[in-house]
């Protein structure tokens, strides 16, 4: 045949694994996973296009113009860029079939048209949890969700990290107690600190149009310093007379005190008060999570508490607290500063090698094995013996059993451990009792 | 505000499914991951969008007009309708970094845009393996691949179904040998042999043109019957003298032969000459499933053997076998037919109640239990402790804890099973041996 050769490669800004770094990939999912269900959050999963118009209720934002948009027929589709809108929409459409509070957890993939950049995706997987109340949610909620924060990167192989929680009421309140009325742009330049130093966000604040007086309150709170216990009684010290202020101080107090019954160390937890995240989205207590050592790679588990989940599509009040794990960033950062935790996965335990005049039984010792749980491949091709064991080495399985002619007449057969080299000769029962061990 | 409300709903032709429902799909998606891993396929996951001209380099086909295509700056991006272009891009791209035979499952969402119809989704998820050869692939890969069917099928709760296979070398080489030229319509005709009966098999093989001698030896063929050795024996005895039809029986010979090693009852599979698949895609040993209760349903699993992967995107030749079971509309016709085996499951194990002021000693039970492998959720709402069961009740899990003021004293917790409202007062310890067993 004549045919064109089309050049196989994939577009710029998708993230594509061979398989062996797929399952180290898989297994920090499955391990998000389990920690979510252990939880007792239920799994939804949403179609990754749907109508433009639903995804865009909200209209405007950053992310608008990274949006994957067509037309197919006279229907105006986008694909989903994030995991909030979809549930959103999903609580407001099977509203009557859930029930309130609604935990949900959500491990899909989303897209955003970005320019592209070492370490963005224009596909990557987040997994979400949120937890909506009909109505109210109680404020301990917010105290549960660093558990599952701590829980689930603790199994993802990580001691040294730590949890970074605020109330955004507490800022707001401050604000308006000063007489600020648009907040925002405070909180961003406020967000920065980290990043930019306290000279340049005074900068910032100043070219907002900030008063002295007020610049300096701002400065004075941003630097409460102490243990979590002390920085809340700073802050009452501060005797500010705003609702809102009262009100984020009490709920961030409440959290504090319950965060610990969860069950979340004192080391991996703190209170920031320069926590705001960007978004105006959130309205109440905020996270973000940072590697002790590796505070570069950013944030690597957001999220925080929401007045409204819906309000784009239910008149229902829908007030909600979740977290998100940009999965597929999560683990190129990690990989490329090999800071891989999940184990070296063998997903194959044993090769099979069949000996010439033995396939019959090597097939039967292959469904023992699998009887027995272990996850086990045949070589099937026909070849010598150092061809079949190069097969074993290359795919980096543990372990190798051979079977030949001697080892079916003594009923015991070769198992091979790949990394010592070390043999020995075991019944079937010995060989399943030593892989499963 | 005065915010306009969107109608939340979904494109039509998309499904979506209520956490009860979800927890049952995505078990099924468990249980034939874990089978394509037991047999020690491993994974790859490819990005859902792609290069229009990788997607389309194979061209034509049925499902050309189907496919989402759309235009992102300047570059034609389609959105993947099955999982095996993507495989052979994959393949081709990845060569050197792969080991052959090359064993992969993927599990993973395609996009048809089908013309609405009931049981028929736009999106939908494939579950596919394949086992890939470098210039070569032996047949018993053939006699393997029903074996993975059967546990797959065995393990999603079926006890009745029945694995039908062929090999289309055998027809091909019978076609030759009558001269016939263009087997392609014949292929499909015979294809129908089960849906439209031998009389209307007869009329569209006379409308093709065919000599009534050789319609007669077509039907003599497709009307062999017995036991698969018999019906081996009796293709044999048609001393049909060409080499395709003799490689096809020779193929299909082995493959029955060592298909009863792998461990497949007889009762589980047949030899069904007529069974031909509509995809000239295929170019060897082909398989079809079917429920024998609910043979209307179609084949629920399929797939076959193919010369050559990956023809458009490399010189190399792949070889290949594999199958795919499209789980969106399997699931979709056993829940609608009420044949879905998987068991009732609740994700959530048990819901912890507290009392009015026991709150820690509930969150640090909470904590107790998921430490224990225990998927809990602890109610965290205010309220009466009727509504609290009403929670419960309507999530339908099988047990709830009441943690009180007198089982706080007394170190024993109140464990209710919901089915049988049956309540005992146990400790923590045998709370999480009994929720375990």
């Amino acid at each position: 045949m004549n045919k064109e050769i089309v050049k196989p490669a994939i577009l710029p800004g998708f993230m594509e694994l061979i398989p062996a770094d797929q399952i180290l990939f898989n297994r920090m999912k499955d391990i998000i996973r389990d920690n979510y269900e252990r939880y007792g959050f239920l799994p939804i999963d949403t179609p990754v296009m749907e109508r433009a118009e639903v995804l865009l209720a909200k209209g405007g934002g950053e992310t608008e113009q990274q949006i994957y948009e067509f037309t197919k027929g006279d229907t105006d589709i986008a694909l989903r860029f994030d995991l909030t809108v979809p549930l959103a929409r999903y609580v407001a459409q099977h509203f009557s079939e859930l029930t309130f509070p609604f935990k949900r957890y959500h491990i899909g993939k989303v897209y955003r048209g970005e320019r592209a950049q070492r370490g963005r995706f224009r596909e990557f997987y987040q997994c979400d949890i949120d937890i909506i109340g009909n109505g109210s949610l109680d404020i301990i909620n917010d105290a549960e969700i660093p558990s599952i924060i701590y829980s689930t990167f603790k199994d993802l192989g990580f001691d040294n990290f730590t949890i970074k929680i605020n109330n955004r009421k507490v800022l707001k309140g401050l604000f308006e107690w000063l007489g600020i009325k648009d907040s925002t742009m405070v909180l961003r330049s406020i967000d920065k600190l980290e990043k930019i130093g306290i000279e340049k966000v005074k900068l910032e604040l100043d070219e907002q149009g900030i008063a002295e007086d007020a610049m300096n309150k701002i400065i004075e709170f941003i630097q409460i310093s102490g243990t979590n216990e002390e920085k809340l009684e700073r802050l009452s010290l501060l005797e500010i007379d705003n609702d809102k202020f009262n009100e984020g101080l009490e709920e961030l107090t409440i959290v504090n005190r319950y965060i610990k019954a969860f069950g979340v160390p004192i080391d991996n937890y703190i209170i920031d008060l320069t926590i705001a995240r960007g978004l105006d989205y959130y309205t109440g207590t905020v996270y973000e999570t940072f590697l002790d050592d590796y505070t570069d790679i950013g944030s690597i588990c957001s999220g925080g508490r929401y007045d409204d989940l819906a309000s784009h599509y239910t008149k229902q009040r829908l007030p909600g607290v979740g977290i998100s794990i940009g999965l597929t960033r999560l683990f190129y950062q990690l990989y490329e500063a090999n800071l891989l935790k999940v184990k070296e996965a063998a997903s194959i335990e044993v090769i099979v090698i069949p000996m010439k005049g033995c396939l019959d039984k090597s097939i039967e010792i292959s469904n023992n094995l699998r009887d027995g749980g272990i996850r086990t491949q045949i070589y099937l091709e026909k070849g010598r013996l150092g061809k079949k064991f190069g097969f074993a080495d290359r795919l980096n399985v543990p372990y190798v059993l051979l079977i030949g002619t001697e080892e079916i007449e003594k009923d015991r057969y070769t198992l091979r451990n790949m990394r010592t080299g070390e043999q020995t000769m075991l019944s079937i029962d010995d060989i399943v009792s030593k892989l499963r061990g």
